[in-house]
């Protein structure tokens, strides 16, 4: 429900000169620990903190707000280029059938043939799933191949694309390893399992590539853009791509062949360990957790402050899903000071809650960095059994929102200052952290603005932010459960007394701000979105809808590949 | 506040049969992984899993719930043992000055004299630290050799009892162990450190003794019941003692000796490993950051059901701090389903609240147990600079307590049937997940009920929770205020929503509830309390009041030794 109509109001400026060499290949090791990109913008374009090594494709340096980065653009006229990109690979096993693996799977299908290639793309699964119906249903059989038990596919795949959950990952990894063909290329959609391993004090075995493509969207969404590519030039879910081992020489073309292949207009590079730094922290923060605990503390406070509970439900949910992240969306986060009647109460509420929920959201990152948060997240899965995970859309306040919902004027929605100022200041403060973390401008906007206001908020609007924590992978659940509280007992506790008690606006955080270079990236990097909306209806399209779809974050399809 | 008179009516019987072979050393090696006792309980008293190894003191076998455990009786009339007990040891260091080192270090002090030994009691601190002065103040002098440069006393003592801040431990401990003596002893008061060495991979020097003596209260009781027990036999602080490592083959007497020499009516077996895991799992849980969920969880639904706010706060903490307290204190837990007027609403909540409650329980517990919420509070306090703690006690609810405890009654705050249930649950909850963790009856009733209606609660009684909360040492606020916000979003989204949903009660979980054998095993260790009561009063009393005074959880004096 996003009018996300990405015009090109903000191109991203390719910069000409090609820098002469570059300062860090891509080929190889995650980031240095402790290792920061400069926080400083500069005016002049600085040089990329990633290489891409490709010999296949072309890489583009863009600016994003002063800083260099390359991406590669896609396009369903590079699919000529796949024969050659994906050199060697003459069987690809897709392994688990979640949110992502039906999607990837058809997508490359689709462009293998467009291609003239007869690569072939079969599907692994453990005999007694039931997804085994679903994946039949879509073409993939035992007759002919392209269906099989999950380890014989890896045995005999040249590039495996691992899309199971993050729970199975965890468990079955040495196995999984162990099966892979010499040579091969382990693919995965999410940096989880290197965060695994590193707990694990384990490392990849070094014979195998490894890489990673991760779709910015769910799964349903990148099959369902890549269908609607077919007619519309540049129709597609972004990806980011990282090459975390190259043993063969050319695993960057591999990936990018495979990024390429899904229907991605833009490929933007990152490491495995930023990346399910990123993902896993921005999941904890602003995209669920973060604004789960935020209305549910606001809500409370203006139901004690006299207002009527639909009218506060409208007043902080309704607000945020709709017109905030309509006008992010659109115009950027600055664009909703701009927009809200009361500049002074949104500053005031902005103020008060930057330091509070960059509190959380820096103590979310580091346990996130330092490996605890995933351990966190396998230890809770163990425990299913015995502690099955509990609803949190179960309080009145969600009942409530059910009726306002049916009810919906989309246009009598108010846009409530003091809500945008305490939304505002956590998306900000995610923008923050995860900068001065040393993530890529693009990482950053991905995982705390575009990912918020033009893939989750949108089905938020339609089912309530609480469904959307209720019904997204494992890892996502069990995060936004742990760390929703925490922001809302930060707020309430250091932000809304400090405004109860008349706390001045602090200058400098307002003049941060105001004057933040994120505004700047966010609009560069808004330019770099695929020029089509994504569709949230209900019930249409290729592939699931809400209602059993698993997000982004990671897949809930343990059961299929145990 | 508390009237705990702990008469003799639950008498632990001595176990006469000595048990012909131990079944565990307690010198050495803490508990495997995963090592559980049996959680059947026998007719029969079983033999005890940890045995004590002393050639001086006289160890007994008591039986809880027909579980053997062996302990030792303290008493002043072993002071007499004390110079055989410390053989070897001439000079104590005592290093930090935060709540348990000047009680420790005065009562060490006049044990010793007491004992007409001539052995050393020396303070080290950083020169520059306010508590030299202090320190001073209670005649430990520089003039004398008995005041000093941390590092300076750690080289010249043979038993280092080293009380600063848990946070200072995990940043100081190369630098400690280091400059021990070969041969000296290592005494801590908390497990602490053996959780931090172990997320890093470090184990202790091996020609050292390594052991532990953690009395079960606060620095101030400490000293206090001491002194009363110059008049008052049985008068003192329980502690319990491990001893880890033994390489001079008397560790196990000298730990015995300090426990002694500190005033400890009974000293309790357990191991470095169980006790850290027990003391931060406990004051996540019941103790504070149980106890502080589950009272603004249930204030907020009684508002909302149309309470006043000060009934509210009634029926809540004062409901909990006061006749709860009491009740469970004197008479136990099932005394207080017997004392509510209504007992199907208590079952109703009880029944709704225990599985919630262990689940975020078991949630804490297994991240204790991974180490991973140490590595949490290290990293925290590295954060303090950018982020300072905010203080848990400024909502409303708070402001509505200072009214309602300056206008008490004590005989008029309400006994609620629904906050009792939910309160009880909580606490069988952290019973039953210890106890199914592997841990001695002794060591769960004093982290579970004898440290909250005992030590805790009275102080939150003339107090608050929050301030509580917000006065304990760093590594309990940070717990409390992670765990706090998860038990009260557990209770209001599982809990109250079953019970407003008519949810049956759980004939399983009522039966288990009124058939626990923790009932027996409160009667046992409330047996084994000290005789005379500890005083909250403020400002009265030997030591610092509630005001300064830490926790005995940890101590906050990290500035005292850096």
């Amino acid at each position: 429900m996003s009018a996300m109509s990405a015009t090109r109001a903000f191109v991203a400026a390719p910069v000409a000169a090609k820098l002469s060499a570059s300062r860090k290949s891509a080929t190889g090791k995650p980031y240095k620990a402790g290792a920061r990109r400069s926080v400083a913008v500069c005016a002049k374009t600085s040089a990329p903190e990633l290489d891409i090594n490709t010999k296949v494709f072309e890489k583009e340096l863009v600016d994003v707000a002063g800083e260099g980065e390359y991406i590669v653009r896609g396009g369903r006229h590079l699919f000529e280029k796949l024969p050659e990109a994906l050199k060697g690979i003459n069987t690809i096993g897709v392994i688990g059938w979640g949110s992502q693996a039906p999607a990837q799977a058809q997508n490359f299908r689709d462009s293998l043939k467009e291609a003239g290639m007869d690569t072939k793309i079969c599907i692994g699964l453990r005999p007694s799933s039931k997804s085994n119906d679903e994946a039949r249903a879509c073409g993939f059989t035992e007759e002919d191949g392209t269906l099989g038990e999950t380890f014989d596919i890896i045995a005999k795949s040249d590039l495996v694309m691992l899309l199971i959950s993050d729970a199975a990952q965890a468990k079955m990894y040495p196995r999984i390893l162990a099966a892979m063909k010499p040579g091969a290329t382990l693919g995965l959609s999410h940096g989880f399992l290197l965060g695994v391993m590193a707990s694990d004090g384990e490392t990849f075995r070094e014979d195998i590539n490894v890489v990673l493509v991760a779709p910015k969207g769910m799964g349903p969404s990148v099959r369902r853009l890549y269908e609607q590519g077919k007619d519309v030039g540049g129709s597609g879910i972004n990806a980011s791509f990282a090459v975390h081992q190259d043993a063969t020489g050319n695993a960057t073309d591999i990936a990018l062949g495979w990024s390429v292949a899904l229907g991605s207009p833009f490929t933007f590079a990152t490491t495995l360990e930023m990346e399910y730094r990123s993902d896993i922290f921005g999941e904890r923060g602003i995209l669920l957790g973060g604004v789960h605990g935020i209305v549910e503390s606001l809500y409370r406070r203006y139901v004690k402050e006299g207002m009527s509970e639909e009218d506060a439900f409208k007043n902080t949910v309704e607000c945020i899903t709709g017109p905030i992240t309509k006008t992010i969306s659109t115009k950027g986060i600055k664009a909703v000071y701009e927009a809200v009647s009361d500049k002074a109460e949104f500053m005031k509420a902005y103020s008060a809650s930057y330091m509070p929920c960059k509190d959380i959201l820096y103590e979310c990152y580091e346990e996130v960095q330092s490996t605890n948060e995933i351990r966190s997240v396998v230890m809770a899965c163990e425990r299913f059994d015995t502690f099955p995970m509990g609803k949190v859309g179960t309080s009145a306040m969600w009942k409530v929102g059910e009726k306002v919902r049916a009810e919906r004027v989309e246009e009598d929605i108010p846009l409530n200052s003091f809500t945008a100022g305490v939304y505002c200041a956590c998306m900000m403060a995610q923008i923050d952290t995860l900068r001065e973390k040393g993530h890529s401008f693009s990482e950053v906007c991905n995982e705390s603005v575009i990912e918020a206001v033009d893939s989750l908020n949108p089905y938020m609007h339609a089912r309530g932010v609480a469904f959307m924590v209720d019904n997204c992978s494992y890892t996502a659940r069990l995060g936004s459960r742990k760390w929703a509280p925490r922001f809302d007992y930060n707020l309430e506790q250091q932000a809304y007394v400090a405004v109860d008690q008349g706390a001045a606006v602090d200058k400098e955080i307002e003049s941060k701000f105001l004057n933040n270079p994120a505004h700047i990236a966010i609009a560069n990097c808004c330019a770099l979105r695929p020029s089509v909306d994504i569709s949230v209806k209900f019930g249409v399209g290729s592939a699931r809808d809400v209602e059993s779809a698993d997000f982004k974050m990671g897949d809930k399809a343990t059961a299929d590949a145990k």
